[in-house]
């Protein structure tokens, strides 16, 4: 079996980077451990970049987004009694943030990959990248049928996440760790209820931090700060919604609006960087080469950056033989990482409530949260880093994707 | 002995609020431990915010400032092997800063208070504040010929500093205390040098924080990240030129011009704030209530901005009865204080090297760095605050301090 990328992983980053090397004549394979139904229901992030949505948009699988997705052009810093909004239309002129679980972009690119008959292969096993220090890579996999297979590429990408195994397949020595712990973590909640409030609202209070959130006008998704490690167990869903009433009922005139919860999960908060995301033929992209705490709502929206690079990249490696970018991906990448990792350390670290935290540290805190919602420059730092910074990329004699599939003529 | 305000302390804020009080016409009494010639010898603070420059204009101080003070529209950030400037004309337009040593502002303030028969008793001792918590409030010296005196007044300022006496005179459980030690001190260095470039340059390395400063066209000031409790007797002079040329000369065609060292001492770098800069009729102000790192030179400013608020609410008292203004003093000019509270601790975690960082932190702060100095909305948070805020403190229906006596035309 052969074809010119291989891509492990079928989250967002691989069916995206599969997708734009398609609308650019490269042939992928994509090979994903978990099976099409799993991938699809994944919850994780909803909270996409005018960036990200310029590029789903611009590769021709934003319909769906554009109907069903939320556009924002705000969200609420809730402390001390009050709410404090964050205009994203008076800070950054013209962009925003399109509230769109990372599920149904999933499911919009294995609609996209499947109509062009891409091939996804899911609920295959044993994935094993080789060879990608020599001209020659290759994967070796077993096929969900049991069939073991070899795949021969022209290059690897790793798009199979934090748990994945390319980035343990880099030989020691490689790469460079980065990483931070936090000691708390996040109880995410799925209600079958409307948000309670048009816009994201962020609420740091004495008790941790709760983010209320939706992901459609009748699911609303909520966060509570917690221990790390925490059970889910510890959490019946009185005590959610008793808890996100005290940490978000703080200001007047606004009340929960509760209902069932249909989904419960606790996320640990850690920061992780590997340096460089290349080794040889295998190119890191995504949560396999970064991860950032979810309160800044960077982690995809880096991992498209990521993919929106290598593309770039890779056809213009195939079509000039030029290894230029390929060259230039991991450090480019990195900029744009490593802004997003201290943005999101800054968020989480403005927004929760460290037990370490004496009264000084507290009271510094207090004093950030009113800087950064009284001076416009503060918060237009916020905004910019929320709605996310313009790509930098990308020489200018490297032309644009072109949108190949106009909406509603895909092929 | 009597006069109406009664105020510990002969540092700028003790002798401005003297003065100001005397254009409102109000009775003052300056109390000072020290001889005149120490207080007027004694280096500090170098950085005047634009709000404390019109304070003094106003107040027809600025005399020799404006002769010989050197107005800055920018400050270096040096790291990484390139300097970055924070343009101020073009970050926060209309408002700079100007260079002008605190002993300067003390020695123009001395001499405007003897012009206008002031009271400055220098010298005296055992300075007790008494019956503050009455309506009678008094404080009890010994002047410098040894005579114990008792100065009657109808409140008393507290402006002796960080290690006075006026701070430790309030009753235990008064007053709620913050604050933070670092782990380094600055040792600051005055040398008979020409500044080696025109504006202030703050260096990150990773041998530690270097600051390059001036006095006037032939005093330069210099400061070095060291050790807490480093004794000065471990830096000799040619030490700290070569300290200075490792971490300064880091930028191409940048040479730092060496030459005699007039003076060196090492300052430990502290936050701390007492709350409320209040207790019954004695007021705290300046560093007698709280206390900021150097880093963003906001320990002078801070000042001015209490005392002038004190004599607004003073003023006030006088003129109508009301005790509004001084009932507000503590909660007005600690909105203040903790945004300068913030804005230090953010300056020092930014430039200096922390030896407990690990890999993910140096890297943060590197990220932090490009940030501040690539990002508009970043590089103003910076700059307005280092220019300092706007006063808002003082309501509209109050009138401005009047320029009472017009430069040159001094009583």
């Amino acid at each position: 079996m052969r074809t010119q990328v291989g891509i492990i992983g079928a989250g967002p980053a691989g069916l995206l980077l599969s997708h734009l090397l398609h609308l650019r004549g490269i042939s992928s394979v994509v090979l994903e451990t978990r099976d099409r139904e799993y991938v699809e229901r994944r919850v994780r992030a909803g909270v996409l970049e005018q960036g990200t949505v310029d590029v789903l948009n611009e590769a021709g699988v934003g319909h769906r987004m554009r109907r069903e997705g939320l556009p924002h052009h705000g969200i609420e810093l809730r402390f001390g009694g009050a709410g404090h909004r964050i205009a994203f239309e008076r800070l950054v002129p013209g962009r925003s943030i399109t509230v769109y679980g990372q599920q149904e972009v999933v499911k919009d690119l294995i609609a996209a990959r499947l109509a062009a008959d891409g091939e996804v292969l899911f609920e295959v096993s044993d994935v094993v990248p080789d060879g990608f220090e020599t001209d020659k890579p290759a994967i070796s996999f077993t096929r969900a049928d049991g069939e073991r297979v070899r795949l021969d590429c022209d290059v690897i990408a790793g798009c199979d996440g934090f748990h994945g195994v390319s980035r343990p397949a880099i030989p020691p020595g490689v790469l460079s760790v980065f990483e931070r712990d936090y000691p708390f973590a996040w109880l995410g909640v799925l209600a079958q209820v409307p948000p309670s409030a048009e816009e994201l609202i962020y609420a740091q209070t004495d008790r941790g931090f709760a983010l209320h959130s939706m992901r459609s006008p009748t699911i609303s998704r909520f966060y509570l700060q917690v221990p790390p490690d925490e059970p889910v167990a510890n959490w019946p869903d009185e005590r959610i919604w008793a808890e996100l009433r005290t940490r978000l009922e703080t200001v007047p005139g606004f009340a929960l609006t509760t209902g069932p919860i249909i989904e419960k999960s606790v996320t640990p908060m850690r920061s992780f960087v590997a340096e460089p995301m290349r080794c040889g033929r295998l190119y890191l992209a995504g949560d396999a080469a970064h991860i950032v705490p979810p309160t800044g709502a960077k982690g995809l929206n880096l991992a498209v950056a990521d993919v929106r690079l290598l593309t770039e990249a890779l056809a213009a490696w195939y079509a000039t033989g030029s290894t230029d970018l390929l060259d230039g991906y991991s450090d480019t990448c990195l900029r744009r990482v490593w802004r997003a990792q201290h943005f999101s350390w800054w968020m989480t670290t403005l927004l929760h409530t460290f037990d370490s935290d004496d009264a000084y540290g507290r009271r510094l805190q207090r004093s950030y949260l009113d800087y950064v919602t009284s001076s416009d420059a503060a918060a237009a730092t916020l905004a910019e880093n929320y709605v996310g910074l313009p790509f930098e990329d990308v020489p200018a004699d490297i032309p644009a994707v072109p949108p190949a599939f106009p909406e509603g003529h895909r092929p």
